[in-house]
């Protein structure tokens, strides 16, 4: 049997669901990991081995809750947990103590889950770096914004745990560290009590090793599936270069191909697709509501600590509030001329392939990367799962995106289990 | 003149402006008003007389912010303020003293407006009633779960405030107390620590006493147009009996008929609408999709403080605990479906008439009446406005609403503006 941190949540599940392991032990594994690779990793802006062992305890002596019980899960902290600080990467909120949990985090807590401890985010999931270094190789950027939390599922320190998405903060960081990350279609989950950055397009997602471990999660919040559904047949695949294309590496343009051609192999029908006109502006507009989203999000902050902000928070704030409301109308037009289109493309294709990233992770930690091939995505609100197998020129991995109809999170999360194996 | 508590929020803005008046005597006119009549009313959660006008005298001293500069407004307390408690309805949180303001809040502080105090709600939104009467008769509800915002904006105790609407707690209370009730599109506005009800569903609304006033609230948190544009021509108008109306009082059916006469007779054209077949399941799947939202939008109370829940609020998170996935996806499936139709048929009309309740206030306060004619167009997530000018048999207000199309909402109020001297 493979060390106990290194088993994914299904498996984990099932072990304690049958007593052939307990929750404190998966937890002792997983802290002792932590322990022995915390220092080069920096995954963690709060952990206390003693709160979360207490919480195995309980789940081990108590009756059986649900589909995570006894797992122990990473909360990325932008999301608010009534027993554990939450400063959302920014020193206004160093120690801040939220009265309540997230909807989110309730419910896991609910279904058996070990809040395990809270993971490092950029400031307010923007672009502001953290500690974190990526677990494949410390020089390197995790990404982000939900930069510990990928880093923590891809050096097994824990199974599962939660990013959030309003840019490219999920898809991205799994893409850099290795590992599989799930972004919820838009009003899929309860958002309240994850701090805001841009409310038309924040996304609750997950990290873990395996595409299966994500219908976990959806089952505890939602009931929905806990496991993907075998499919009627190979799946039909658009591969989707976006108008993006010549800005991915050629790496990453390899492995797009390749995943491609090892889908066709497999039996999967994989036709070309040019989106439509309207979406060689979705990125542009992307940008354009998120920045002025992000000054609806933020005015607290921007009235009464302005002088604690980053430059990079600053300069976002100042530009939404400089906005002017037609552009902002006009990028939201651009969104729902795309929402139509891809309405409209989902019904001839089970899931769009595309570049989870431009290439590998950047050397360095003064960025956590570029944000480009999820953009378009984020705008769109559709569910995006980013699958691990590739890798670049210095190893460091490479994940090719597959993105679904809006709310057809669970048929994608199908076709992506159909996909992770047969992509490498 | 009229008494300033009376001034519309337009009107006294202007005034504020011009210095014809200060934002302390407006202050302190409507501070009388309620001092005259909460007693009678009860709107109020939380006033702090002293604390509303130091802000005033501090707009006073200081450079015009924004659109409502000096204005008193009043915040449901479902909504987060960080200088005054904010106790959700519930025994749970008395005395609770969140640690910042909702973005919808500290917006319009930015924007010069005064937080007059905490108008009530009902427990968390739902149908659990708080203290408020209708101003307009003390023995009849004033609806929710915006009792309080709707009773002291008919009452001129503030001339604006926020309310929200996941079932049909702003168009209700509104009709109901004889205000204008505005509810924006979902995704229109920032909800972040407004405590959420259902979050596929819930949306900010105002309360104020014309239509002109829902514009100023809209440019100060959008920098959307301060003010209604004038209409091309006279509007079509789609009278939209929906599958519903058999359930209205017979008073209520001839205030829709006879403001579709009157606003035929001021030139527009009115249409007879029959609303496709998934129509008919709306006010079902808005039921289910409230039910199950509801459970995943309160877990933490619900696992830390379920005896301190009404039995309205237990069922309902009982309930939608027990419900089943595919239920929820059937009932979104209709949404959608219901979406689609909407989209197309708001490509012919400028806007639809309803009935805004099924009729006048019930007498009694232990119901805040019935949400049947809210469930449709709060499932679509559509724009309405609730215009008065009808009233009943016992002469209490009847309100007819006017629906937009979704994200529509500047036309939408246009159009209102264009209603509301033309339909009484």
């Amino acid at each position: 049997m493979k060390p106990l941190n290194e088993l994914t949540a299904g498996e984990a599940a099932t072990a304690i669901a049958d007593s052939a392991i307990s929750s404190e032990s998966l937890t002792r594994a997983c802290l002792e990991r932590i322990e022995a690779r915390e220092a080069e990793v920096g995954a963690w802006e709060f952990l206390d081995p003693d709160l979360a062992l207490e919480q195995a305890k309980r789940r081990d002596a108590g009756a059986l809750r649900g589909p995570l019980h006894g797992l122990p899960f990473g909360v990325k902290d932008i999301i608010d947990t009534y027993d554990m600080p939450t400063a959302y990467g920014s020193p206004i909120y160093q120690g801040h103590r939220p009265s309540r949990d997230a909807s989110c985090v309730a419910m896991i807590r609910t279904m058996g889950a070990i809040i395990m401890g809270k993971t490092v985010t950029t400031e307010f999931a923007f672009f502001q770096p953290g500690k974190t270094r990526n677990p494949r190789n410390p020089a390197h950027t995790p990404g982000g914004s939900s930069s510990g939390s990928a880093a923590a599922v891809a050096d097994c320190m824990i199974p599962l745990a939660y990013g959030t998405q309003t840019g490219g903060s999920v898809i991205r960081p799994a893409s850099y560290c290795g590992v599989v990350g799930y972004k919820s279609s838009r009003d899929s989950f309860d958002l309240s009590r994850i701090k805001p950055l841009a409310f038309t397009l924040d996304t609750l997602g997950t990290f873990s090793r395996c595409v299966e471990d994500a219908c976990l999660v959806r089952a505890a919040l939602l009931d929905a599936p806990a496991h993907p559904h075998a499919l009627d047949g190979p799946p039909r695949i658009g591969l989707c270069r976006t108008y993006e294309w010549d800005q991915a590496e050629p790496v990453m343009q390899q492995a797009v191909e390749d995943a491609a051609t090892a889908l066709r192999d497999a039996g999967a029908t994989v036709v070309e697709i040019d989106l439509p006109a309207p979406f060689a502006r979705a990125v542009e507009a992307h940008r354009t509501v998120m920045t002025f989203d992000a000054a609806r999000a933020l005015p607290f902050e921007w009235a009464r600590h302005s002088t604690r902000l980053s430059q990079h928070i600053y300069d976002l704030i100042a530009d939404g509030l400089a906005m002017v409301h037609a552009d902002y109308e006009a990028a939201i037009g651009v969104r729902d001329d795309c929402r139509r289109h891809w309405y409209d493309l989902m019904h001839e294709y089970d899931a769009m392939l595309m570049p989870s990233a431009a290439g590998e992770a950047p050397a360095g930690l003064e960025t956590t990367g570029d944000p480009l091939f999820n953009r378009m995505t984020t705008l769109l609100g559709v569910p995006c799962v980013s699958l691990p197998g590739h890798a670049g020129p210095t190893g460091l991995p490479l994940g090719v995106q597959a993105v679904g109809a809006m709310g057809g999170d669970d048929k994608l999360l199908s076709v992506a289990a159909w996909m992770q194996s047969r992509i490498v």
